[in-house]
């Protein structure tokens, strides 16, 4: 945890907040935290600055904080990614909270076994709480936008157009197409495949709905490092 | 498993293996493999190629397999990692095989700690088995060179400055340092520090050893994570 995030509900003034659960366990046992200590604190969705212990107990910790710091900008990117499997999913939902992408869409894909979509890592608090790890480790305030769209073909058809409009429309693919582009100046949808990649139908509705093959190489990457190593490349 | 790789010891001819264990059971459990079934194979530190299921019942399987394809090329990388955490070292054994790093030096640093080194993880034989796994993610044969230094000075001022000669020298730090180039031409010497970052002196000795420090902006990432999004950029 390298920013302790504080939620509305920890507030009980302007500049003073209560913590309990994970994060007050968090503070004893990783920080071994102690009365006078500062913090770097970030308020979700809000600024980030310090925050200084004036009481710490095992029933809960105060402290006062000093918010004046704008969080690291997001990247102008919607990433659309086909369900991984849920062990994954914790991951990825970290890694792309950490990289600071603005907008994800966990999208249906022929090879994405149907079990995955009953995983309970897909109810919104666990959503929720992967993506607030993921900011506490990189240092960010704001939630990335996730929602969820378990029909590939109305998805693609009708709301995709609209998204990819105006953006380098982009699907990580292997296969003989061009490598993918670095260092972009214009915001991106990028869609990245299932393990075992998007079938070739999935791959012609992606490209009409706006978005171009593109490949990363020879190597075939896990979700996760492809997640990262898209991004790196592309931003 | 994108490739099934074979060791010497599974080879009963030049073109015929035998196998049982982790891969038999793959081959039941996950490819539901049977008689007949072409499969991508690989022959460890070798070529690439095909094999047919000649034979699979519950106590081995016999391959008929054909190898005339080359391994993809390796990145011209040797990678200084300060040791990673028992847990995360596993997953960045299997990302550095993965991405084709040709050469790992598992560093000690002032913020590793201690109990780290006394991991079953470092053993050759576990941290074969990682490898193994990334490169049958990746497709790939060529196992990377991994060596292990368990202390930072004299491997930093004895060895160091042999390894970086001729190479692009950069240490990955936080602060007010140049941006991590992109798309690099030559080959690269990249020190990648330990969770809450190499201390001053550290990078001080890396400095003189030839690295100059770079960074990938606010956002502090996981190890795994970093290691992947510098890669990314780098080549």
């Amino acid at each position: 945890m390298n920013l302790l995030i504080l939620e509305d509900g920890d507030f009980i003034a302007a500049d003073r907040v209560l913590l309990s659960g994970r994060r007050l366990k968090h503070l004893h046992e990783v920080h071994r935290a102690e009365t006078g200590d500062s913090l770097r604190v970030g308020r979700l969705n809000g600024l980030m600055g310090s925050g200084q212990l004036l009481r710490l107990d095992a029933q809960e910790a105060e402290l006062s904080v000093q918010l004046d710091q704008p969080p690291p900008e997001k990247l102008p990117l919607t990433l659309l990614l086909a369900l991984p499997r849920p062990k994954m999913l914790r991951r990825v939902l970290q890694t792309v909270s950490s990289m600071g992408v603005s907008r994800l869409v966990l999208l249906n894909s022929y090879r994405v076994e149907k079990s995955f979509w009953q995983t309970p890592f897909l109810e919104p608090a666990a959503i929720r709480e992967q993506l607030i790890l993921g900011l506490e480790q990189a240092r960010d305030t704001v939630l990335p936008d996730v929602t969820i769209e378990k029909r590939f073909k109305p998805f693609v058809e009708d709301q995709l157009p609209g998204i990819a409009a105006g953006t380098l429309g982009l699907v990580g693919h292997p296969g003989d197409y061009p490598a993918c582009p670095r260092a972009v100046e214009q915001p991106v949808t990028l869609a990245i495949g299932p393990e075992g990649g998007w079938i070739p139908y999935e791959v012609e509705k992606l490209n009409e709905a706006g978005l171009q093959p593109v490949q990363l190489g020879a190597r075939i990457l896990r979700v996760e490092t492809a997640v990262t190593a898209l991004l790196a490349r592309l931003f």
